[in-house]
């Protein structure tokens, strides 16, 4: 489970649903070697050490703990390995009900369009999930139905995921144009783009969508440009806790040679200005958009349209949640 | 003066101003070789194909042109050369002017704050300039002045000229911190940005300003986090034939491979998807950031703000024009 950890921390395993999954798995590894109460909260701290923005981390291991905790010490690693299977099933369902659901707002658009236009940031495929995607999987239900789609794949800086999106794509026959970061507001200005679709990492009990760093721009441009703007959100990756996405959600702030690294601009490949030695750099990895610049959240539920307080707390009731 | 074009295509020359100066040396250059009208007509186009945004370009080869048609054949080399000169020393003296009318803005700035934190996209310093630079200029005074200031330097791909900006900041022992052009907003909305000043390649009479793919991300989020946002701007940079910037400047459609290129992801230096070549490209250059959602530009004659066409006009007057 240390292995796990570190595949999580250097981002091996990333995309935040993903994350959640693999967290699970690593509980399980861990009480494969050692079930006692002791390990579980050793590995749950150390798991849940490993990067901070992302909920459904900490959604996966609350729940692998609660229900550990309750099962006798034999009974644990089978119990374990059960419950992460479990919650990788449920992560390709919601998925999948994400698609049906928002394959809906794409057939609204196709009706006056020959194709439509989505922009997306990061990687919300299947890549960061367990299958489907969150982003993503309303995007290959309608390329199965037979709707044109061309997607804007934001290049996505410092790490560039925009190249697993573009391979997603690729595969699926569906057709794309990888752009820079700074290229979405020009093409929503001028008429190429006709919604947005981001995932998150976190979204907050008002709606707040916490997402990968650049998020944000895009949602004002949308706005700016009348451009729906969609986050596709399974709803453990909903942080009940934290109304103030703004305020509460705390921001990774990652390696510096993310930034430096990544560019054949010198023959280290690395940034360096010359006879300066390195830029300084900082490097923060996520931002969060206000939920009022959202048009809506994609959940396995419903589509959560238009996105405040009321909206998600009718949300969290039909989950069952106080 | 062949040599020259190919400098401002591949951008060996860039910026906006400093482009224009290269152009009148290039037309120098070719009546020093031949000054039949044929020749001077022949370069003109010649040149004035080499980028289609940065309005610089035409304007000094409007001049160069007007003023070699109505000189003896005989002397044109000469008058070319002193022409060009003279481009070159004015637009020395107007970032120069610039710097010390911006530097009030960011004095004013200082009087609540014990560093003063501007935000910048792409390279406007002297780098891009025959000397001082335009965005940079007001920044190199302010510290020469013993203003603390720190600068937030966009990354700015797909060509990362955040780095030359990042050199320049360096060398004269400016504070910054280089980050990924997806970064600004988030920062803005931490209150970790005072102000943004960047270059302008072309401005319209309305005050609209079209400059490097990515600024207009950054006034969206400057608007939407009450932060001045300033275009430094030469007049020579003010296309007054253009009123509606976003519909009538002309965006540089550039080669997919600066997308591509600059990244060490693969071993060839270039972007590929795994068994799948080549990712599908689209990459322009500029954007055009609305009249109102700058602050004010910030010109060697004066700084107009608000932005209006009003307010437009009456620096068209103080320059002697109708």
């Amino acid at each position: 489970s240390q292995e796990v950890a570190h595949c999580i921390i250097n981002m091996n395993v990333r995309g935040a649903p993903l994350i959640g999954v693999t967290a699970a798995y690593g509980m399980a590894m861990a009480m494969s070697e050692d079930s006692t109460r002791k390990n579980i909260r050793k590995t749950y701290q150390m798991l849940n050490d490993t990067r901070p923005t992302a909920i459904n981390l900490k959604f996966s291991l609350d729940r692998m703990r609660g229900i550990l905790e309750s099962t006798p010490e034999e009974n644990r690693s089978d119990r374990a390995w059960s419950e992460a299977d479990k919650i990788a099933e449920e992560d390709v369902e919601q998925n999948k009900l994400i698609g049906e659901n928002g394959v809906i707002l794409i057939e609204e658009i196709y009706k006056t369009k020959k194709t439509v236009n989505i922009l997306t940031h990061c990687n919300a495929g299947w890549l960061a999930t367990v299958d489907y995607g969150t982003a993503l999987s309303p995007i290959f239900q309608a390329h199965d139905k037979g709707i044109n789609i061309h997607v804007w794949v934001d290049e996505t800086r410092p790490r560039n995921q925009g190249l697993l999106t573009a391979w997603e794509l690729a595969s699926h026959g569906i057709q794309y144009s990888l752009i820079v970061d700074n290229a979405g507001g020009h093409l929503m200005q001028n008429q190429q783009v006709d919604m947005v679709i981001v995932g998150a990492d976190r979204v907050s009990a008002a709606g707040d969508v916490c997402n990968k760093i650049g998020t944000y721009l895009k949602a004002l441009s949308a706005r700016d440009n009348k451009i729906p703007f969609f986050a596709a959100v399974p709803t453990p990756t909903i942080d009940w806790k934290v109304i103030n996405g703004l305020k509460d959600i705390p921001i990774e702030e990652r390696d510096v040679n993310e930034v430096l690294m990544n560019t054949a601009l010198s023959r280290q490949n690395k940034y360096t200005l010359h006879g300066l030695g390195q830029p300084k750099v900082s490097n923060p990895g996520f931002d969060v958009t206000p939920a009022h610049l959202v048009s809506g959240l994609i959940t396995e539920k419903k589509i959560v349209q238009p996105v405040s307080i009321t909206s998600m707390k009718e949300l969290k009731k039909s989950l069952g949640k106080n």
